[in-house]
């Protein structure tokens, strides 16, 4: 795993700071340079967690200079008092670093329902306050992971119009993963200046065509936030950008996205298969993502992947109760891979079971469905579910 | 297992015609008196099976005489051939019975997509028609099975207002559940007399209190169907009944659907658990049954219970990813059996993990909640999410 490059106006730091475990990177903080634009989307789980109501308040205020994020515990489901816990996290930072409360912007993942231990993380902020510097990103990103089983990161730098410009980003995330708004913790990093109400645009998007698009088991998080962050103290000013510049930047953006979010599903617990299940011909958006989640979500469809499996009869049984109103099964076609499986709502004429075995042996695999009524198209991604994600989530508390 | 009682007016039979496996029950003719009255429900799922199409078709029609069952082949995904195979099978009963093709019913079940091997079925015909009898219904029930670990079956026997009434119903279930109009092969009939237009409103009412709060995976089946006859060969007439003898009845009716419904549940693939989930305090009936499923095919959820792991920070999750607009975490009451897991949002202030554990261990789980917001209440009720789940269905096609 190699490291990220430097990024002009962030600094990062990780510690052990035994909050769950005694030899674990669990505390992480990232430094923002002064006049840096965040943007954030958070969870639309109900019982959103106490580190995110506190960070949603903290970023209406703007002039956000640090993120803190601790690992082995959510802080969701702790009510006022886990409120109050995020909120001393911040303040000790806050004190450390000679800026206000609000500045800091806290997130907590892992197990739900227990108290934070606030006396821990406090003890482990100066060593992380020290320790900043604008190498640790593989740290950082090492540092947020709970069940990974790997650092997620995702960077490209590039010429901007003559002007050199660099995006970089971490994410955590294996299981509780169908992300509403955002994913279990994704912050992305760029060096351009961008306004405001830009980055809040962008990110929306960016976010709209990855994390929003990936399943692990339909299980939204309470603690899903995605950051991305413009510090502004690299040579690009998009605001100043032509359109080639800008489509450049927001390329390199969606890049980054795309790499991270699928980088979860390759993580997935348990997972063996890297899952693209695209679907056409839809008469909406939404009729298609109706399939697409119905086919991702699937125990049946998931457990013919883990075997390598072609059951096309799983797949036809899950668009079939998609609830696409109108459908005409007649006009259905499945591929599995280059392999037609299914054409005109039955077995292709060609189809042999030896070549979609073949397919289906493969580690990625993609399923193609053309529901044959309209120009509409989406893709989701997901994994398989095997005994391990069985294993693992009967074995650990999340 | 006991055998069921006589009905007057029904004779079944099974028999072994070598479908799918060499030694196993997988024919089973049921023959209905003149003037049965037969209403059914089938699945929702857009690629209903052959068999199932033209059930429908001929249940127009009326004057049913016959039910044809066959497991190992679901005959679906199969086409028009598929659809000209089933045909075939009811041909050559009417012929052997003197009934025209119309008055005969067909059923399958088992693996999808591959072609209905009719001659077998139509060298078990004879067989089964020869083996009819009044007191078949346990070979019935078991002739029905797939990856059933045992037949399903119940029955009430009472006394209407002085004249005598029986129920018998059989079921076959255990994945690919999540019944959307009816479960995967259910039959109950009654020696009653009771009007047709009657008879379709009661099974209605029945299956949406039964097998529709019922699921397993989520998965909805192509081939689900649910027929309730009344052979009118008893002593009760519905149609002159009085309103005490009508409750009676459709209180026994009520009685068989839920003890098949919640036996499949029982019998759920790789469950050892079996979960009832109430919901209360809804502001509808819709938005109960939102927040019952969400928690219900949560895999989170499921394999705590598979650990008895009272992990009630992954119930708390699916409630608030539920999608119920406006909902107040603060009024949310969550109990396990007897305990108290969350009130006003958060842990309960007597909850000990030691009581949640012991409720967790239990095979018969109670998760009850209150949304805090109405007066609206549902029941649904499902299985954990076990290694075996996993093992069996990466194991079998179905």
């Amino acid at each position: 795993m190699v490291n990220l490059p430097p990024l002009a106006g962030v600094r990062l730091a990780a510690v052990k700071s035994h909050i769950r475990y005694p030899d674990r990177l669990d505390l992480v903080l990232i430094e923002l340079s002064s006049g840096a634009e965040v943007a954030g989307v958070f969870t639309g789980n109900a019982f959103s967690a106490a580190p995110v109501k506190l960070a949603k308040h903290h970023l209406l205020e703007g002039d956000i200079r640090y993120f803190l994020i601790n690992t082995g515990n959510a802080n969701a489901g702790t009510g006022e008092a886990g409120y109050l816990d995020a909120r001393r996290c911040c303040r000790a930072v806050a004190e450390l670093a000679g800026v206000r409360i609000e500045q800091i912007l806290p997130f907590s993942t892992g197990v739900i329902g227990e108290a934070l231990p606030v006396e821990r993380i406090e003890a482990g902020i100066p060593g992380v306050y020290g320790a900043l510097g604008e190498a640790n990103w593989l740290l950082a990103a090492q540092g947020i992971m709970t069940t990974d089983t790997r650092p997620k990161t995702a960077s490209v730098a590039l010429d901007c119009g003559g002007k050199a410009l660099t995006v970089n980003g971490i994410a955590k995330g294996a299981g509780m993963i169908k992300p509403n708004m955002a994913t279990m913790l994704a912050f992305v990093f760029t060096d351009a200046s961008v306004p405001q109400e830009t980055l809040k645009t962008m990110l929306s998007g960016m976010v709209e065509r990855s994390f929003n698009r990936i399943t692990v088991d339909g299980d939204t998080s309470t603690n899903d936030a995605c950051m991305l962050v413009a510090t502004g103290e690299g040579e690009v000013d998009i605001a100043k950008a032509g359109d080639e510049e800008r489509q450049l930047f927001e390329q390199a953006l969606q890049d980054v996205f795309r790499t991270l979010a699928t980088e979860i599903i390759r993580d997935a617990e348990g997972g063996s298969k890297f899952v693209t299940i695209g679907i056409e011909g839809g008469r909406s958006s939404a009729e298609c993502l109706q399939v697409a989640y119905a086919i991702a979500e699937s125990p049946l469809v998931k457990t013919a992947l883990f075997a390598s499996d072609p059951n096309w009869g799983r797949i036809l049984a899950a668009i079939g109760r998609a609830g696409v109103t109108g459908l005409e099964v007649e006009r259905v076609m499945v591929r599995l891979g280059d392999v037609c499986l299914v054409k005109n709502g039955t077995l292709a004429d060609d189809y042999t079971e030896r070549r979609g075995k073949a397919e289906m042996q493969k580690s990625d695999i993609e399923i193609n469905v053309d529901l044959g009524r309209g120009s509409h198209r989406e893709t989701v991604w997901t994994s398989d579910l095997s005994l391990d994600y069985v294993r693992i989530n009967a074995e650990y508390r999340s």
